[in-house]
């Protein structure tokens, strides 16, 4: 099976959108978990629990691996630690590597080794901006995927990626046609898109078309509104994956029972995408 | 001292343009360093023979920091310590992190603890996909460096780089005005670009100005020349800065005494661009 398909059966049978962002920054985490334990051990346990809280509700589970990098070999131990268990208890959910991996060649295969074979994802994201090269090696192995960034949610991802071409076109939706037209020759290929720019969304799957899987992020803090997915879930509803990490994860703060408030956020957004993809 | 200083001050005070690049791979290197080791102990016995066979011929060190992690946490470890140790022998040689880690916003915390405080190095390299997001964080502490990737070196670096803008520009050129005139406010964000595609080279010169060091890919190996280097060393021929990786660090491969051959490559190309340079 590709991992686009994969992707596809997850999202279908759960009947969910949602891929849970476990950006479990250890500074940030509740202290009931950080108490009398180590760094890898802390985030182990609460990622562990927000796993529990939301296993049955999400199709995806997305790390950006920076957050446990930043705290050293502790944190890709518990990067480590963390996807192992989420493949021993829930081995059909997909686990995507924000990593930004936009390597070449001979590193790609060390990117592999790290990102698949040592840290345990399904997929890697990685940059346009050095061409096919950066994702035609992941193409040898279908049953892993490449998440290509092609408009991102953040305030300046406008200033290179919406330059006008000389045909009239955006840079982005440039990129967003190669990438599903030359690119994605082998099933493994889906595309990234931020929900802050509504317009690109639209044009990204006017692009690649009904088939292929958008992962959007910039869904909640970040000023992106589930409401503005309307009409681009694609081919039965069932083509679009919506990222929240700091919104589900962090829901708890403050409240009496954390995992609970993890769990509502969850499922509350999860409805919400569901009743919007009916309407697609 | 910002760090553009530091690395200017690096090529100046060696006379020296090279930058060796530790992609240290640790089932290449020669059997006598694995032989009875563990794979940190490994790479870093191979890296300090390397860097004590060439401190004194080069400005910097750059690692590609996949060539470590596609090894896990001992690669990492092995990282650290290749680090440690330079910092500590040589101090003045700047270390330049290939990581390609374009985060944005809180992501940048974390990459700067990653980067600077867990791995020691200098300086990280990022894309210039997501726009000034990804660099602004950095600017915050003018002695580590960003180094922004805006002409690459690789076969497919042109399917979007060199695409042509309704202004006849091409995005690269674009991305080159952006970084050079709107993102170095601090003096600590610098280039790099491909010698494989020598015309592009001399346009980055062009809207760069004389004052900014380019980080030249893709010399040897990749096809790129020394030869059309000439005239864009910039300012007192010292803002240029060129990478070999495997042609310098693998050089002794089959060879009786292999840590003789690497400095002599490395003196070669040392002296070659010390040349060319003087033609500037």
């Amino acid at each position: 099976m590709t991992f686009n398909q994969k992707l596809i059966d997850s999202i279908q049978s759960k009947q969910s959108h949602l891929c849970v962002g476990l950006d479990s920054r250890y500074d940030r985490l509740p202290e009931a978990f950080r108490k009398d334990k180590t760094v890898t051990d802390a985030i182990v346990a609460f990622n562990t629990s927000v796993v529990d809280a939301t296993a049955d509700l999400t199709a995806a589970y997305k790390m950006n691996v920076s957050f446990y990098s930043g705290f050293g070999a502790e944190g890709l131990e518990a990067l480590r630690l963390t996807t192992a268990g989420i493949r021993k208890r829930y081995p059909d959910i997909v686990l995507i590597a924000d990593a930004k991996r936009s390597e070449m060649g001979e590193s790609v295969d060390m990117t592999k080794r790290e990102i698949f074979d040592w840290l345990g994802f399904d997929c890697v994201m990685v940059t346009p901006w050095f061409g096919f090269d950066t994702a035609k090696e992941y193409l040898t192995d279908a049953t892993k995927g490449v998440c290509v960034y092609v408009h991102d949610s953040n305030p300046s991802a406008s200033e290179f990626q919406d330059l006008i071409l000389h045909d009239g076109k955006k840079v982005y939706e440039a990129v967003a046609d190669r990438v599903a037209h030359t690119w994605n020759i082998n099933g493994n290929v889906f595309i990234e898109a931020g929900a802050t720019y509504p317009e690109a969304l639209i044009r990204i799957r006017e692009i690649i078309g009904q088939d292929m899987v958008i992962l959007v992020a910039g869904i909640g803090p970040q000023g992106g509104k589930v409401e503005s997915l309307r009409g681009l879930f694609g081919k039965d509803g069932g083509r679009l994956l919506v990222n929240s990490s700091r919104g589900i994860i962090f829901a708890g703060e403050g409240k009496d029972d954390y995992m609970s408030e993890v769990r509502n956020a969850a499922m509350s957004l999860r409805d919400m995408l569901r009743i919007i993809s009916k309407g697609a």
